[in-house]
């Protein structure tokens, strides 16, 4: 089975195509600046090397067609007819309260993703987009959404609910979703495997750290709490992103700067994080450097950073009275060895134990000691093959 | 020495009189709804029945008068003269950054209050008010301003601050300061002595939890972390303030249903926490009660209270690397078993065992088993006495 994997932002295209049979990447690439006369195109062949090229893409249903068109391209492609794809996998940001699982796209779906639009109004709509563009050109094929926020519906009531007043969650679903879930659930299952302990007893802790940044509590394979909310801005400090922070500052700073909603939004989320507090840069990699380099503010944001993501995993294994293994995955997680040093000092009364040597490795392994009492696991992630899975899995199970 | 210890609100006044000889409380009393024609005066002398008069008390300047005049009443006093007061200890909410001790009122310090009032413009003002009358009644007196913000300015600039753009702290000192700092120190001093170790070698978490609730992690007897941050609104859930929410949510809400920024701080503050989540009280009696009763509501507050503490205490030993003991405290800490019980249940991990028969008990005392790891604690806060030996402290090391 040929799996597309596509996601969308309101002016890219993301997309990676599977064969399912040995789970390889046949080609994958990125349409980017979609609605200018110069969009980017950049798409690349398992074995070969990029293709780039410029062109004017106006909008969604243009941009996927260029990409299929590549797909079958003669010297480029990978395919002799775009018929060959069995089904698409969509990733879509908020499946709200609708979608515990990843589905199979009707019309009722559609309609159920439409109905989060306000929940996601920066993600769910070029979800859809990139849902009909795909139905468009691909009639045949089968087309799957699979949600950020699936993973995490099996939270209990008090771990997913505010302490608002009730109507707020009654009115307008105000409640934590959580996100990153098709990451977590990934890692949580690879994890498994490594410690070779059945899913179902293993208590974890998993922190996706990329670009934006959220921790999950996970018992028996199933999210029991994560630290995103109903937006992927609460909880942990990301490159961007505040995380948490005393509500009441919301309104004290609209007043003292006279701020409209969408510009304290806009701070929250665009201006705080490691560039908030470094002033120097919102990726992990300078502010490294920047603190190898004798720079006193991105000292403090990394101590920030891992301080706050310590107490996260400390509160979680509150959560589940225990944990067996952190897993550190996403850009930062993967990549970002002093990120997982600063972390773990200071978890040696939960019996963590972390290799130095191991730590400096990159790529999948074990990077606590023999004798630490909870592993920490480095597990690269793979949203797109676990989204194509998860297409594979529907479509089978469907037919 | 006699310290009278004053507490005042924008419309009352609480004082307690101490002969610090032998930290004995001469007479205590209230004065409720200043600046009405029908303010309430209760006064209780130790060993008598309590007296409760009816008065027009147009400011708190007239209300002290009133207190001091019952304080040298033949029938109803327990001095001679008000001039047997010694000093006068006043708690004031918010001392920002500029106290990290309790201070000796001057001009200086009256204007730092003053400077502050931005931080607690509800707390601030009136706890200014209660100066100047004493001073204004009392000027032979020393006068000591002791914050519920000081115990805190231990904590480290990555405890702090908030990941928010750097300017904010800046220009409008914005960062955490944590309250009920005079209760966690006092509860902090008094669990040592019970433990019989040094409060130098002890990781403590004590959780305040009455109306308002926070919780703190402290080491060596300094605080290195607490849950409440800018604004006493900030972490836990409490019986009518919401604790952490996503910050998303607040300008969500403001558009969703068109409210002010008064009108949101009001719906966090004021109808959030217990009461917005049962929709049955604030109050822990009831919610428990309710519990027991079979109300769904006032079991999902009490799980949400319960475990959000949970995961605080789990966040606040991973801020420590341990935690030798946990305290609990105040209204809610020293009276509802249940909701330590359920706080503590999880905790097995850190080696918390639960006394069930002990903990059903009331008062001072040791709640975890001989076994048990960590130590669990209730001890009766007394933030009035704390305030008193402060306020001799500084008198004496004045003269």
């Amino acid at each position: 089975m040929k799996v597309l994997v596509i996601n969308c932002g309101s002016s890219s295209i993301k997309y990676e195509l599977f064969d399912m049979a040995q789970e390889s990447v046949l080609a994958s690439g990125l349409v980017e600046r979609i609605g200018s006369d110069r969009s980017i195109l950049t798409h690349k062949v398992t074995g070969k090397e990029p293709w780039v090229e410029t062109a004017e893409i106006l909008d969604h249903r243009q941009g996927l067609n260029k990409v299929l068109a590549l797909l079958v391209d003669k010297t480029l492609g990978v395919l002799h007819s775009v018929d060959e794809v069995d089904a698409v996998g969509h990733r879509v940001v908020h499946g709200g309260e609708a979608f515990s699982q990843s589905a199979l796209i009707n019309t009722d779906v559609v309609r159920a993703i439409q109905a989060n639009v306000d929940l996601a109004p920066l993600h769910n709509p070029p979800n859809l987009l990139g849902i009909d563009a795909a139905r468009h050109h691909l009639p045949h094929a089968q087309h799957a959404a699979v949600f950020d926020t699936a993973f995490h519906q099996t939270m209990p009531d008090y771990a997913y609910l505010y302490a608002l007043p009730r109507v707020l969650y009654q009115k307008h679903k105000v409640r934590r979703y959580g996100f990153h879930g098709t990451s977590h659930q990934y890692v949580s299952e690879r994890a498994a495997e490594m410690l070779e302990k059945p899913l179902e007893e293993l208590k974890l802790i998993s922190c996706h750290i990329g670009n934006g940044a959220s921790c999950t509590a996970i018992q028996g394979g199933k999210s029991v709490d994560t630290s995103m909310g109903m937006t992927p801005l609460e909880g942990l400090m990301m490159g961007t992103r505040s995380g948490d922070i005393d509500p009441a500052i919301v309104p004290f700073i609209m007043a003292k700067e006279e701020l409209t909603l969408a510009e304290v939004n806009s701070m929250m989320n665009k201006h705080s994080g490691l560039i908030g507090v470094s002033g120097l840069s919102s990726d992990m990699r300078e502010i490294v450097e920047g603190t190898f380099e004798g720079n006193k503010q991105a000292k403090l944001a990394l101590e920030m950073y891992t301080y706050r993501l310590r107490k996260t995993i400390g509160a979680y294994a509150a959560a589940m009275d225990g944990v067996d293994a952190i897993i550190f995955t996403a850009g930062v997680g993967e990549n970002a060895s002093l990120v997982r040093e600063w972390t773990c000092r200071g978890l040696s009364y939960l019996g963590v134990e972390l290799d130095k040597e191991k730590n400096a490795n990159r790529g999948l392994q074990v990077i606590s000691t023999p004798e630490s009492r909870v592993k920490v696991l480095v597990i690269p992630t793979d949203e797109e093959l676990m989204i194509a899975r998860e297409t594979k899995r529907l479509v089978e199970s469907a037919s």
